[in-house]
């Protein structure tokens, strides 16, 4: 045991967090941005040392970490460009209207303000860009509210190095020391503490469907509940059209089966659900599909609890009476080692049975034969929210893709149109979020910039002398854009 | 009882929502708007009817119900301007990069989608603009959400007479039949089964906050949890200046007397909180505002469970032992007329006892007396979450006002400035809405076009073709406002 109590911890983080506040989100735009590049830079300054340490403890390659690392370093430098920019501030002005009858309108001013202290629980796929200076924290400082990070025990010296690249840029910007904190420890007594503190405003959460559930549960039943943003589980469908099938079967399942098992299948986006109309070319598919399945090596998977959730689950399709084995992977060398796994099943028994459609984290997919396009429709309908859906298809296939598009509209956040939902790019027009159970709250994104959206809500100012007003909301302060009686202009 | 089963009328109208969903949200942006138009004319349509049927009631005067008839018709035609000028939409366009290394960009777009059919439960005190077509109404059927409206049992007729206003504009404007549904029913079974319907997707209410939180519960315990935006409680704090209180606290002791008793008090923004330093301006406040008010007349209150609530949480206030009673207005006719109450108790009692700073929704506010600027701040920094605060300031009152602001704005939607902060206007810029408990959801508003982002979310289109995409991201689309390589372009 150790002798540091955990839980008063947790409180001082929380404590300085509120301290923090209302000086940080006071700071100037450009103070804001030029932070968020100076936690950017201290990350870069840290070194091989970084690189090393992520992979000593995912087990994720270097070279994929050092990818990871610029998407971090790049996202920090694009939410201070959008900080700059000021479009999150939302200024909407409407102009008094003294003259109006019977009553004159008053003069009203709104923009969007932070919520206040974050808490961001961090993934473990991601140690860096999914973690303690990912997407949520940086989205969250964007928006002008501290952070307090749950470090995840998966990877903590390497959440330690980043918190400590983090607190050097908060000394070196002059910002409030508040707002950054860093929580650790390996149960759970961190993160409920974590989220109860009544300082807390708002929850970024990145991992399994249990731990979100659980966490939503706890906000909603604080005496002040707050929003929480848990990214939690999806299986990704991919649907196969016969035309695309039919010109490419066989292309299609080698690509497919270089996509299911990239990063040892552990990516949120994972193709693990696959739906066609049988055809010759799905036969196609399944057979160049399952021959480099069968070959595929296996791959060091993040940690030895997941690899056992893995197996477990793959296991439990493997047995399940409606659901064919059609290939299994290369055994591997340790015991945490993930080997791919590629079922099918029918139309039928995946609508019969729900468990065939959770997800199994890790390079394992199902495929879904359906008889006709009814059942392609029927299975679309009855699939729980995901975060992408893909369409693979050709000339001839676009009458079906029109009639199954609202389809997939209402059951996801992200389409692709010939490609694999594995790659998320970070950037305006991104949407890394979806209908439950693929997050807590389909109204958002945790990647891409639309993401400082969750940390922020609206203030409206009547009737206030210009030097009471927020500078963006003065008359004449140009720089923002804003809409001004209902019309939008650039600043 | 009836021999008309309820629930099955509730799952009927939902069942018809669904059915009606995609091919509402599919209409162009001019059709949606004439729709929303369309109700406007048919409500006015009905004549002197409705007003007389809303007045019977609800013991509303008919002025007062024609200003609320032409506030809702109003709303309804911003909302179908807002809906013409489709920022609503978030259009936000990254074109692809081929020539990035190490990887291509894809062609990313995005644009808001609604969320599906909403539940709208109306409140008691606005039969019209907070009712079957009332905000919560306008804004889902903007969004491009089908509405199933839980009718107000306090005014069933004035309900089903709006509701066949909506039924003609589906009618006249070829709308498919359940984009608008209208359940009744006295007991809570109706509002329970129909937020637990699972085609519903989004909830919005206007009520106490017993009910709120009931219906939030009920919600978030969903197999799929939904939003809820409930509109709740507020006691919305009055900030005397010292200053203004030196200069005119006669003068602001008059025009409290009568906002409080405006309605017979029936707005959620009632100001029921006044916070103010001990000064000879105060005295001159309470001595004008408790003369004005022992004077007032009582009123016939919405119902009589509302007057049988009030009347308890004034005389709970009245018998509390740090409360004084400065003034109670003149006795009812009737056993539903509420009497205005107007009471006072020390800074440092209303922070030891939470009960006195509860809403009690009627003529009735307590004011607080500080004895210097730090309980003035620990009043405001102790209360909780409200629709507003307003600010009254005189020449030499800036630094506290500045220094109050932060306090302010994160317990508030709206602050006001030298006003009362009933009337609330239906525009761009305003904010009805504000931290727990005064709502379930502080990122919104129930009133003012911002209400709209309720009811959509995100979906992005990834290297889709142009005939698939919907129009408004198809390249050369220029007639909405659109953030392109995250640039704001006007159209």
């Amino acid at each position: 045991m150790s002798s540091t109590p955990i839980l008063p911890a947790v409180e001082a983080a929380c404590v300085a967090a509120e301290a923090a506040f209302d000086t940080y989100r006071a700071t100037s735009r450009e103070a804001r941005a030029a932070f968020l590049e100076r936690i950017g830079d201290e990350i870069m300054a840290i070194g091989a040392d970084l690189i090393e340490t992520a992979s000593r403890e995912s087990g994720l390659p270097t070279a994929r970490l050092e990818g990871e690392r610029g998407r971090t370093v790049g996202q920090l430098k694009l939410f201070a460009s959008v900080v700059r920019a000021g479009l999150w501030m939302g200024v909407r002005i409407d102009p008094a209207l003294p003259e109006r009858t019977p009553l004159p309108r008053p003069d009203l001013r709104l923009r969007m303000i932070p919520l206040g202290p974050v808490a961001v629980f961090g993934a473990s796929n991601f140690p860096l860009a999914f973690s303690t200076a990912g997407g949520d924290t940086a989205s969250a400082l964007a928006a002008g509210c501290p952070v307090v990070v749950k470090g995840h025990p998966a990877h903590p010296a390497t959440g330690e190095l980043v918190a400590a690249a983090i607190r050097r840029a908060v000394a070196a910007c002059g910002m409030p020391e508040g707002v950054f904190g860093h929580v650790t420890g390996a149960g759970n007594d961190v993160g409920v503490a974590l989220v109860q503190d009544p300082r807390i405003t708002a929850v970024g959460f990145t991992g399994s469907r249990g731990g979100g559930l659980a966490l939503a549960k706890l906000v909603q039943s604080r005496p002040v509940p707050i929003p929480i943003y848990a990214e939690m589980s999806s299986i990704n469908p991919v649907l196969l059209m016969p035309a695309a099938l039919a010109a490419r079967g066989a292309a299609l399942g080698t690509a497919f089966a270089q996509s299911v098992t990239m990063g040892v299948g552990q990516f949120c986006t994972n193709p693990g659900l696959l739906i066609a109309i049988e055809s010759e070319g799905l036969e196609a598919f399944v057979q160049s599909a399952s021959a480099a399945l069968t070959g595929a090596a296996a791959g060091q998977m993040l940690t030895q609890g997941i690899h056992d959730a893995y197996d477990k689950g793959a296991e439990a399709l493997a047995g399940s009476a409606d659901v064919e084995t059609l290939a299994r992977g290369l055994e591997g060398d340790r015991s945490d080692f993930g080997r791919a796994a590629f079922f099918s099943t029918t139309a039928e028994a995946f609508l019969a049975n729900p468990a065939l459609g959770h997800e199994v984290f890790g390079p394992s997919s199902i495929l879904v034969r359906c008889k006709d396009e009814a059942e392609l429709k029927a299975v679309i309908a009855g699939a729980e929210g995901q975060l992408t859906a893909t369409l693979h298809m050709d000339d001839g296939d676009e009458a079906l893709a029109e009639a199954v598009l609202p389809l997939l509209e209402r059951k996801v956040g992200r389409i692709l149109v010939n490609g694999w939902p594995t790659g998320v790019e970070v950037t305006h027009a991104m949407v890394h979020g979806g209908p439950f159970p693929a997050t807590s709250d389909a109204r958002t994104t945790s990647v891409g910039t639309l993401a400082i959206d969750r940390f922020l809500r609206p203030v409206s100012y009547q009737n206030f002398g210009q030097a009471l007003l927020p500078p963006e909301l003065r008359d004449g302060a140009a720089d923002v854009p804003k809409l001004i009686d209902g019309k939008p202009s650039l600043g």
